[in-house]
């Protein structure tokens, strides 16, 4: 066989142990909070049958499908009028499986499937990949993974609450201090189409309020016009561009504002009370920002949105999520409403590191490397290791009888920080000889003395 | 569109929130243990190039490989020509990607891409799902979890001490007691065959006495003969076969028996230092069983070979590994050389199962549930709840406004230990009534008494 030069398929990774480390250390955040929060952890397989995952995410998302070749003879079926007919009309025949492509839809089959066993309200979280066949580019993989916790089975607004308590906590966590959630409520957009004259017309006002951000208050009153909205209707739009104030004096004006709509009001209304659950709770309302013109562009929302953004970063925008009236519709199962987010996690991941926020001990797997000149250092040396790791300390001996220089390299390439040379004198005293590789400090201590202070 | 019934892809499965806990339950055992030992973590993409996977696996592998379709127009290249040809001489066409198919192809083609920044000995573990388009059965999945670690890039027996001493490890942790990890060599076999007058010929050997546990003697003679082993070599066997005693006993009738054997004599000195290496480091050899006969029918094996059983139960092989010379060399990279086993986290699941040894309190996420009566109790509930969770005590509030017996069916179902019932008393005393759901117990109690209490 012909030697290959291996490679990776486009748009994927391998994490390494450094990245695996650092990856480790934000799924153990996100997951500590969501245990703590009640939380229960769900998997689900990779493979689901193209029905289940067709139609769910539009036309763009199912191409961007990636879907499994039938086992055995998948031509068996395909004819040459299937041929002509073309790749998206004989897909059938080639293929009955796909990949996930997010954690919601495989959420909705799961709860549909063990509707009977689910305990409800129904708080589960999933940590798993995703696959896209995008057109990958800088921070857009084909492989990713999501973090989704969400309730279903309730409308009570304190899911709300423990989704902000729940960012606010892995945020402090990981050591960010420079972001704001912010948090809006579909009710109060559909209120704002009402009151400027376009009632119904949301979804249309939110694709193009979503853009502020990027394209800026003229290109999206352009866009608006594009898509047939009265000038007099735009100009109603103009106090909430300009709406400046804290959380309180927002809502106060929207309050009135809105007081001609009846689903405004209630929106308003619902903000408030996860406002007043907040503080009830005794979290301020810090890194919380109503924020009238947030859309997120998703038409499946129906009450509270949320995204978070870190400022002052290349990729702001790193978790978002909002609550939705019927997950599971789609299954034939109605009435599961809930609320849920996402943190992404790569997202995540690049923001700690242009912020400098990994913790510097983070790689660290091993903490001590037992050393040794000969063949009696090796049975010297393994009695060492054992009383190490009976003691629960992350311990090697380098397995091959090498110079010392080259035993010490590899504790230097692993970032290990604590080396023992066993010499001769050592091994005769029945000591170890600790050497710490970032002070240079060593010392000749018995091996119990030597497991406290790696302990320390 | 037609409400559908939402299933699963045979072969595959959802792990909910209990199945999830005992995974995890085994998953950290595992993982500690690999970091104790010095290893570290990889991970791969699900996806592999088609050109990285096939080849490796034998043919009946490569059927195995689920395939994926190319993105967009996949039919684009087929002519009917190709349809005449059959799908797997058109292959090429419509696929050039498919799903992992083990852990190890992946870590050598990870090895061969970063063979410059590797530290050697890399001592790597990688714990992630692979997928097989095997006809699914009992205990046999489509997509299952490996666990596998390896060293490469020595040659130090020391490795195999290191794989004996995490079973070990993993599986008193795990509470099982009656196994046995037997262990063998590639040269011992190499050396039968010598000795027996069939030299060259231990793969065909190995195969046929690779079923002996399951067909019985008889029929391996049989299977032997067929094979073109004459009746003398077969005969000389029979000591073999019928080799009882302890590891020291059957290591030195072996090192008469292949005493005219060079590599025979290497593999008996192989293993000798491996329970002279697990002596020294004070661990003894129970559990560990040499077994002449053992051979996994796994060609690539070149020196030691592992294989743990579980005794008395319907899966009983659970675990499995071994040394081989060249790991890359089909990426083209010669002289990665290693040893490696990987655990089987489905099968030792089942086991544990049937066994009962799952801890008890393993579900237990949630440690309180916080109920009330009004909206007076949700605001003095959620300052209860974050003084909970601030001190790392993982509770909940019942969301919804319900009767108190709903709230404890709730806490009920999902298995947590103690209710706090906040009833108009407690709260006007700065109280609460703390329950245990086991003990039937319950006292008023301030919040801080509360938290110890659970925390005990």
């Amino acid at each position: 066989m012909a030697i290959q030069k291996p490679s990776l398929p486009k748009g994927t990774r391998d994490f390494g142990p450094l990245q695996m480390a650092r990856r480790n250390y934000i799924f153990d955040i996100i997951k500590d909070t969501f245990k703590l929060f009640g939380f229960q952890q769900l998997e689900t397989p990779a493979m689901e049958n193209l029905s289940t995952l067709t139609g769910k995410y539009g036309d763009e998302g199912d191409q961007l499908l990636f879907k499994i070749l039938n086992s055995g003879d998948y031509l068996k079926d395909v004819t040459s009028k299937d041929l002509e007919a073309g790749s998206v009309a004989t897909l059938s025949k080639v293929s009955e499986k796909g990949l996930r492509y997010d954690l919601t839809v495989p959420f909705a089959r799961y709860v549909v499937m063990n509707r009977n066993e689910v305990t409800y309200p129904f708080k589960r979280f999933q940590i798993q990949p995703v696959w896209r066949a995008d057109r990958p580019q800088r921070g857009r993989y084909r492989e990713f993974y999501q973090c989704d916790a969400d309730v279903v089975g309730t409308d009570s607004l304190i899911c709300e609450l423990e989704i902000l308590l729940m960012i606010k906590r892995v945020f402090s966590k990981l050591g960010l201090r420079d972001y704001s959630i912010k948090l809006n409520n579909r009710k109060v957009l559909a209120g704002l189409a009402e009151v400027i004259g376009v009632p119904g017309k949301e979804s249309e006002l939110c694709v193009a309020i979503d853009k502020l951000d990027k394209i800026g208050w003229v290109k999206v009153q352009e866009e608006l016009l594009g898509r047939g909205f009265e000038n007099e209707a735009i100009e109603k739009l103009g106090p909430i561009i300009d709406l400046k104030g804290n959380n309180k004096e927002k809502l106060n004006f929207l309050k009135v504002f809105l007081s001609s709509s009846e689903i405004g009001v209630k929106g308003i209304e619902e903000l408030q009370s996860v406002f007043d659950l907040l503080a009830s709770y005794g979290s301020d309302e810090t890194y919380v920002d109503f924020d009238v013109v947030l859309a997120r562009g998703l038409s499946y929302y129906t009450g509270a949105i949320f995204e978070v953004k870190v400022n002052n970063v290349t990729i702001g925008s790193v978790s978002g999520g909002g609550r939705y009236d019927n997950l599971t519709g789609v299954f034939g199962l109605d009435g599961v409403s809930g609320v849920g987010f996402s943190f992404g996690v790569d997202r995540i991941y690049d923001v700690l590191e242009e912020l400098d926020l990994f913790p510097k001990d983070q790689l660290v797997g091993t903490k001590v490397l037992v050393t040794y000149f000969d063949e009696e250092g090796v049975s010297y040396g393994l009695k060492t290791l054992a009383a190490l790791r009976e003691a629960g300390v992350e311990s090697e001996l380098f397995p091959d009888l090498a110079k010392i220089k080259k035993q010490f390299t590899y504790a230097d390439k692993k970032q290990i920080p604590f080396v023992i040379v066993l010499g001769s004198e050592e091994i005769k005293n029945d000591l170890v000889s600790l050497k710490n590789l970032k002070t240079g400090e060593q010392s000749s201590l018995t091996v119990k003395e030597a497991i406290e202070l790696v302990k320390l």
